[in-house]
């Protein structure tokens, strides 16, 4: 076995999801993450915890949506595995990301809405969701097998805690400022000038671990929930909604909704997400993508998100995290991330201060005020 | 997919689990037996029941077991997860069968002494065990993989509600008597000349359904539970026990204990399991073989226990359906399985009445008295 699998797995268990002796853990494999399933049972084995490993097959599940012609139950089995879980561990990399393709969008919300209790017992847990590079993965990167294990592996194995203590810089400035303001393109007529509060909202220095409420590996990014949004956003960075490719979207916003929106390519996508619910037209989430050795977009949000010189913002749900104790931020069923690129011609303001100025943080070296 | 899977898991999900609507079924997932899988969530999709998948790769056992220093926990999730179930389905066929051969005796039995309670409330669900034909599989049987789908799918795929009839009258004819007696070899000195009591003990007409108290598919035998064992067997079905090969063993019964043995191979692997416990020298079961499209040894329990003309005496645990109420049998942490075949120069007697000669029980065409 590749010796990046094991540190992966020691990474995923001792860092991110905290595991110690007698923990309850729920290890989900997907179909082509067999090996890091077996370097976590060995690192669970060395620290002494329990598992449960269900399989994460989308091929399985595909057939059980698709020939299911009811109504769906929550399942009581799922949920008293996860009321029971100290932890769970989601180790994605199937083997076609087009593998649930044909199971159409109302089937999907059923089973979704269903399971609320189910997903809600799951997020109580110290779950962490990481991938295995799968030949799937790195072909819908565009990318080599070889190649893409390597970027993978740079992603993921890093000096965590260092990284944490850079971000922790901008987490303090996100966590006193009460305005954000984003800029790119010509000054005279950029085509993405957003302002938006976040006054009393907890930024989050996601550091990978549960430990900074941070529960994706890789992370790499300091996130907060904004409100009463107003300009406009121009996200340059192309995605897949719900198993379709959207690209240049354009979202204008007025006290804190969207009221304007269309897309380059896949619009419909977009409109549909916008039209879930009333909290799907407002953002969740603002995230500053910190982690630069995610050096280009390989079509997988929990890569893209985090990419360093990149900002995304989230229609739909805020994470509790962010919120003052008994506050509720926006709800929604949904929660999609777009990306804008600020490499170049662009800067993020806070309360009228540049703190980043074409992807460098005033912090750094280089940094032009 | 070959359709055959698809019947295989129609049979599984109908005729053996009995799965209805509502119903919460746990679906055991071995490394190569996803395509069974996959039929599985669809036909368990078509009847509208809910379904937690685990993964039961020996690989993930293995490396688990190895790196466990300590003392093993029952493990709250899995506790969890089969209390709340109504069915599991253990869908069998791994890539490997010599997977764990690397765990060592003690790790595996401490493994299983803390499982106790979780073994307990799977068993008290309504659980049925079955393969996926797989290479590995093919290759212990020592066949081509084509030749043992064949094979394994021709056991599977029958018409069980007639083979149950065709085996209610070797289960009268158990239950109505008192003492079997099995002969085999020359009559002036027969190798196998066993008898034992089954008064009082109940037969359980095993035709692959939880509705006939069967757990197995295929299934195919009719067993009992007997006990004041005396006399001597030869097992000349060569079979695999821990993972060690035990061929031609010898067995001598005085009072219902082992008082002698010997094997012509892995004698000591034998001998490791009459010292497990004080049961472990007791036999927990008597079966009579009675599935004849299994017509060849394929050194795997599930197929051997049930070809046609055979029987099996199992040392260890007896299973509480063969028991009167409140009753309880021979007890042991093993239940192993030991195969004579009586096709040939045999009988079965009950009562002093030959009931099977070569092969030919009394209410079969060309049966000698």
């Amino acid at each position: 076995m590749d010796e990046r699998v094991r540190e992966h797995a020691e990474v995923l268990v001792d860092w991110s999801a905290r595991i110690e002796p007698g923990d309850d853990v729920v290890v989900d494999v997907a179909e082509g993450a067999h090996d890091l399933a077996v370097a976590v049972a060995e690192r669970l084995g060395e620290v002494g915890a329990n598992a449960t490993v269900t399989y994460g097959s989308e091929e399985v599940r595909r057939a059980y949506l698709r020939a299911n012609e009811g109504e769906f139950d929550a399942g009581a089995t799922d949920l008293a595995l996860f009321e029971s879980a100290d932890a769970y561990l989601r180790l994605g990399g199937g083997r076609n990301t087009a593998a649930m393709a044909d199971v159409d969008a109302e089937t999907r919300q059923a089973y979704r809405s269903a399971r609320t209790e189910v997903r809600e017992a799951r997020m109580d847990t110290d779950w962490v969701s990481t991938v295995h590079p799968t030949r799937s993965l790195a072909q819908r990167a565009g990318m080599s097998y070889a190649a893409y294990r390597e970027f993978v592996y740079e992603a993921v194995l890093r000096d965590w805690e260092r990284l944490a203590e850079t971000m922790s810089e901008v987490q303090t400035l996100l966590d006193d400022g009460e305005t954000v303001r984003i800029l790119k393109g010509r000054d005279d007529q950029p085509r993405t000038d957003v302002r938006m509060s976040i006054a009393g909202r907890t930024a989050i220095n996601s550091a990978a671990s549960v430990a900074y409420d941070s529960h994706n590996l890789p992370s790499g990014e300091v996130f907060t929930a904004p409100y009463d949004t107003d300009g406009q956003v121009f996200f340059d960075v192309p995605m897949t909604v719900d198993g379709r490719r959207v690209e240049g979207v354009r979202l204008v916003f007025e006290g804190g909704e969207v009221v304007e929106f269309d897309a380059e390519r896949g619009e419909d996508a977009l409109e549909a997400v916008l039209e879930t619910d009333p909290g799907a037209s407002r953002l969740g989430e603002l995230g500053v993508g910190m982690n630069r050795r995610i050096d280009r977009f390989t079509d997988n949000i929990l890569f893209d998100e985090k990419m360093g010189d990149t900002v995304h913002l989230a229609l739909g749900r805020a994470y509790d995290a962010t919120l003052p104790d008994n506050e509720s931020g926006n709800e929604s069923a949904v929660h999609v991330d777009l990306i804008t690129d600020l490499s170049e011609a662009s800067r993020i303001e806070i309360d009228g201060d540049v703190i980043q100025r074409n992807g460098t943080f005033r912090f750094e070296e280089g940094f032009e005020p």
